[in-house]
């Protein structure tokens, strides 16, 4: 069997040794005869995996106790309707900083539940930088204020934190780089994420919010997706996706075997810094057009300068095993999503095409 | 490897076929180096295995060509709320039978969106029965009429369609028993369940429904849950729980295998009638108090005449490898689940074991 290297934007690459031990105890969990998934939720053995899962994800963040950790559905595109209806309570306003397709499709659904203002955007260039946070106008009456602290589609990252002044507490979607190195979270309210991308499989959504928020739902917030109701069921109002919390499970203990997120983000370095470094060292064959200080860890989009190579370009990367390149069509061009999964191997066999594409076709 | 019998209510049994190919292709989906739960769920590969779970699911339960098929997150009980946020519209009133747990579940969620109609109820006797359609009070002016055609924890199941002559569109939570024999689905405006029984993982809903009955969305319906925009996007306006649909789809096939859900209902009559059977030749040791005609063939709750020996019951089941046999809280007693998976090997396992116990503690 030959593993290809995966780029792919999410769903994406799970670890090989995840996938190794799920499949190992896929018919049977650890001697009880059945698949994780064909157990009941409420079974000793079962809860006994989403506590762990839990444990082990509060360690590798270091979330503080007032934080809750809930295990949900509907993915990040559903938090975008899920967050103003459990957040925007009554001040009915919210703000938002615009960094580009996923805040664009925050804000857009967001406007459903209340007013939405724009407090900075970076769409004057492109979306190819963070708004330094002097240029927010933000509102103090805000109910809360949205980051999209890593753009997948415009490889877009936020390497600092908001320092937030007046009380408005800090939502942040966090979807495409979540664990990918330390995180602040004592300086949010409320983080979310899909899972697909450094969590786990899709069908599996993270929610960590700071306790004193809970219980302002609109009431019209369906009960399974009401925080306060789920916080007080451990996240089992209704039967979580119990397959994707034991592999989110399994990929907290491979990175806690690893070293923890501090380690990670030493190898996220050297992974970004090696594919930067080779678009940057090719003489304008290859660019990426964001701002250096911004430039995503997780997400690289690039374009060949020559773009009547895309097609050729992809062909062979594929026969190469490198698989997942082209672009998000709202760019175009090519990305490579290199999350925590896809290691510095697999980095550097895409820069080694790379180099060698470009001489063939330089 | 010894898998148990397994009886749960759900999540519950996969049929080990399904889950034996889903182990051999875990790390690599048929030749291309990866998990299908690490798949672009926009790629080829996975948009094939998406349209070919659809389609098997249309042959099996001969779904019109005038009904769509979602494949959404939430679960059943994310559907309580959903379906009224859909279907309630303008009318701003519909009728729920309230048969049992879920069908009062899905009645209080219900009233979030509008007003609700209860125009029959088996609460009288317990739940242990389904009230007659001539016994129904409907309102013409509802948007929908809900039913719960199996009742989980009371084991109570229609086995007849109601006919509206109202042109009201008939809603139905088929969750425990969907895909356990043919149906007729032009009689239905919207079926749903969740997964986790007859389908595969919990995580997936399947909802079935009426064209014609889609774009009446509560202004406030996130867009990830609106029905018509998932349809116009093939179910694929956020990111799919990709691994859910891949085993859906391989448990479709596993039942295209044996014959379709005629043959599925003939092997759930003779498991339901070997449990029931049991059950009533115990000579009052066991006893289920559903009327016969109405007796689920999927959920087989019942009571030992002597409650103080559930305990040992319980613990003997486990040790001849008889698992999941405990009845909800809300209930008490015993319940056998026998879903499609469970096969009448497994239901032959447990009565052969409450004959033996009947016998040693009679």
């Amino acid at each position: 069997m030959q593993r290809t290297h995966n780029f792919s934007a999410g769903p994406s690459a799970i670890p090989t040794e995840v996938l190794a031990q799920a499949q190992a105890e896929l018919l049977d969990y650890r001697g009880t005869g059945m698949s994780v998934m064909e157990m009941s939720h409420r079974g000793k053995v079962f809860m006994e995996v989403a506590h762990q899962a839990e444990s082990d994800l509060r360690e590798l963040l270091a979330i503080p106790a007032n934080y809750k950790v809930l295990f949900l559905q509907g993915g990040g595109k559903g938090e975008f309707s899920l967050v103003p209806m459990n957040l925007m309570g009554v001040a009915g306003r919210a703000d938002y900083v615009n960094t580009g397709h996923w805040s664009e499709g925050a804000i857009q659904e967001a406007r459903k539940y209340g007013a939405v203002d724009v407090i900075a955007s970076s769409a004057d260039r492109g979306f190819t930088y963070v708004p330094a946070q002097t240029a927010w106008s933000p509102n103090p009456g805000a109910a809360y204020r949205h980051i999209c602290t890593n753009e997948t589609i415009h490889g877009v990252e936020y390497f600092w934190t908001p320092e937030i002044g007046d009380g408005v507490p800090l939502v942040a979607d966090m979807s495409s780089h979540i664990l990918s190195r330390p995180l602040e979270v004592s300086k949010f309210g409320c983080i979310y994420g899909g899972a697909q991308k450094n969590i786990g499989p899709s069908g599996l959504t993270v929610v960590i919010v700071r306790e004193d928020l809970l219980g302002r739902a609109h009431p019209l917030t369906p009960s399974v997706f009401d925080y306060a109701q789920q916080a007080a069921s451990d996240s089992m109002l209704n039967t979580p996706p119990t397959f994707g919390v034991y592999l989110a499970g399994l990929t907290f203990q491979w990175l806690k075997k690893r070293g923890g997120l501090a380690a990670m983000e030493a190898v996220n370095v050297a992974k970004a810094g090696e594919l930067y470094g080779c678009i940057d060292a090719s003489g304008g064959f290859y660019r990426n057009t964001v701002e250096k200080a911004d430039r995503s860890r997780m997400n690289v989009p690039f374009f060949l300068k020559d773009e009547s190579l895309n097609a050729e370009f992809l062909r062979q990367a594929e026969a190469r095993g490198l698989s997942g390149l082209k672009g998000h069509k709202a760019v175009g061009g090519m990305r490579a999503s290199i999350y925590n999964a896809t290691g510095l191997d697999a980095v550097m066999a895409l820069t080694a095409f790379m180099r060698e594409f470009a001489q063939r076709h330089g």
